[in-house]
């Protein structure tokens, strides 16, 4: 018999990649759970079962996770200790805790990348914003570089480049990691999956497109355009991460490509990854529905690119905040091959994640150019 | 500003067609309430919104409605007073209440294709099972024939296949349409889509596999193999009843072909149907999203094959009722391209629709092949 699929699985967290697990395991009729704070985060109206708590508090993580079997999370900002509390408990927890204690922190993630010789940029832990100053001053640093907290960064929060003397008004004053600025020629994401006993598998690489001036992301895309023998070179580099971090479930790699070619380790997520959101509709098999079937040890399958993909995040617009309206969707689903994803945020602020937009086509270079023309027409705006 | 995708749907039923209705709806963030009677049924997990009552039911019906901007079904039998009714106050009631009137009665659906000369086999109506004993004893009828329920059909029951005298004795009793025996070589179906401007679509045409000497449905597959010519006459068939019953949403249309290549409308439903389930996977755009975005009047593409797929029906095993379990999963996991939909109903008994599985292989024939494998060895049984 197939008990795997019986088993009580428990979120932690139910923005937009807690929804999209709950898409993919309602396909299989598994039994999840969310614990979030109120009922309008994204992922209440599909999940099967909802649990009022905070995700970041001992008691109402162990009160969640005390009768479900596989316990896991969307978002690394969790309870650590109830976590292993959990784990203790005989509780199945995935990413495991060991893992996710070197993830949540920069500074033990650079740590672990050094000890094992992963190639990764040159850093140093600092305690404060003061100890960086001194060291510039006694030119143990020098300027450019980027300050990443230790802990509680995301999207782009607690990260600070200096690129300047002016710069470092800003520098974060919390115990962080100060890397070099890496020359880069491109960033890769590979996404693996690891089952409990250590069978893998991953997705094609995804490769970012910044924007001709301004040091942007424009959209990810897949197939990267990069040569084999370097894409290669970064999905062997992820598993081994993945593999040497015990994880089970997801493990998104971000990567940089130096302008020769060097691949470096930038930092990895245990869980499913905006880099993975077109897999949905581009690959044979989506990240949720291969972090579910990790997490239940279920069979994996390498993930094959049936067309190629380009994703944009659909942010809030600049100077909107309040109720979420759509402008120029109408028109994006008149083309064939867009896929417009809206989380169900009711309100809206400026560069929040509101959604995003998966574009599929045969020719890569036509869903880039559809990619543009939705990033200029497809708006989240605020009810006036 | 695009204001429809912010309507407020009802949908009449909570199957597995409710449930792959609120798949495709959570996407795009629609707000999506289902009436049922109970909280056991398939959708309930994953819709928005659950009011406990009875399709069936007048009051029901309209206390559903009410508050609703658009309402739709995801089975026929429904209170038609009812949608009337909320049809007269201005709400937006898909497929419009005239079309289900005449397809919910196969006498009223039969003598609407002999109205307009569409193909479809010849038919005789009666009022009892003694009328059409009199007609067989007056040479009026001969066998043999199938007799179909004017009402309450579905997945089968209400059909009586009269090949002998022998068969005379399981005659309904009931306002029934005797129906010709049609010598036929293969069953398509093409589901089309309509909107509220008059605007269509259609997906490619799917035909059903016969078991070799068994006279019954192995499954369902799509491309289909007949010549082209035969397949642009189906679909234009579709397009022109959808058009005449004046259809918003998918209407499904399943037609015989004849040995001779003649092309007979069968019978339609307005609504996801069984031989769209692959749409899912195999398609760029579902059925599901097809019907949302028809009955919200948001534009419609013509669907793609992107792969070929086989769909095959998960039935409840023979001799088992009770507490469903599921044999050999894991290992129908471990295919690539093998997608099953475990419709999540906690009670398993012989014949049930329990789920389905949609595989999809560049190769149609290792498709099948895997399709048989699928049949042959995953299995939903109870717990014992």
């Amino acid at each position: 018999m197939d008990q795997n699929i019986n088993k009580r699985i428990g979120i932690l967290g139910g923005g937009q990649l807690g929804k999209m697990l709950c898409q993919a395991g309602s396909k299989l009729g598994l039994s999840i759970a969310i614990m979030e704070r109120d009922k309008t985060f994204p992922a209440y109206p599909i999940c099967s079962n909802w649990t009022d708590g905070d995700i970041t508090k001992y008691e109402d993580v162990i009160a969640f996770g005390k009768d479900k079997d596989v316990i896991t999370i969307e978002i690394e900002n969790v309870n650590l200790s109830a976590l292993e509390a959990l784990e203790e408990m005989g509780k199945e927890v995935y990413p495991p805790t060991d893992a996710l204690k070197i993830i949540k922190d920069k500074g033990l993630q650079k740590t672990f990348y050094e000890g094992l010789n992963f190639p990764t940029s040159d850093f140093t832990l600092f305690k404060s914003k003061d100890e960086i100053i001194k060291a510039i001053e006694n030119k143990k640093l020098s300027i450019p570089f980027v300050q990443k907290s230790r802990t509680e960064g995301y999207d782009g929060k607690g990260v600070h480049v200096v690129r300047s003397e002016d710069d470092l008004k800003g520098l974060l004053d919390t115990q962080s990691v100060v890397e070099d600025l890496v020359d880069i020629k491109t960033e890769l994401s590979v996404i693996v999956a690891r089952r409990p006993n250590g069978e893998m598998s991953y997705f094609p690489p995804v490769e970012m497109e910044f924007h001709p001036t301004a040091n942007l992301v424009e959209f990810l895309f897949s197939p990267s355009m990069l040569e084999h023998y370097i894409q290669e070179k970064a999905i062997n580099l992820a598993m081994l991460v993945a593999q040497k971090l015990e994880i089970v479930g997801l493990l998104a790699v971000e990567m940089f490509v130096t302008k020769n070619d060097e691949i470096l380790v930038n930092e990895v997520a245990p869980r499913p990854h905006n880099s993975g959101h077109h897999t949905i509709e581009a690959c044979d098999i989506s990240q949720y529905e291969m972090h579910l079937r990790a997490i239940l040890d279920l069979p994996l399958i390498n993930a094959t690119l049936i067309r190629p993909a380009v994703m944009v995040n659909l942010l809030g617009e600049e100077g909107h905040s309040g109720t979420t309206l759509y402008s120029g969707l109408t028109e994006a689903l008149q083309t064939a091959g867009v896929y417009p994803h809206l989380y169900g945020k009711k309100e809206t602020k400026p560069y929040r994640k509101m959604g995003h937009v998966t574009i599929v086509n045969a020719d890569i270079d036509k869903a880039k150019n559809i990619g543009h023309h939705i990033k200029n027409t497809l708006k989240v705006i605020a009810q006036t």
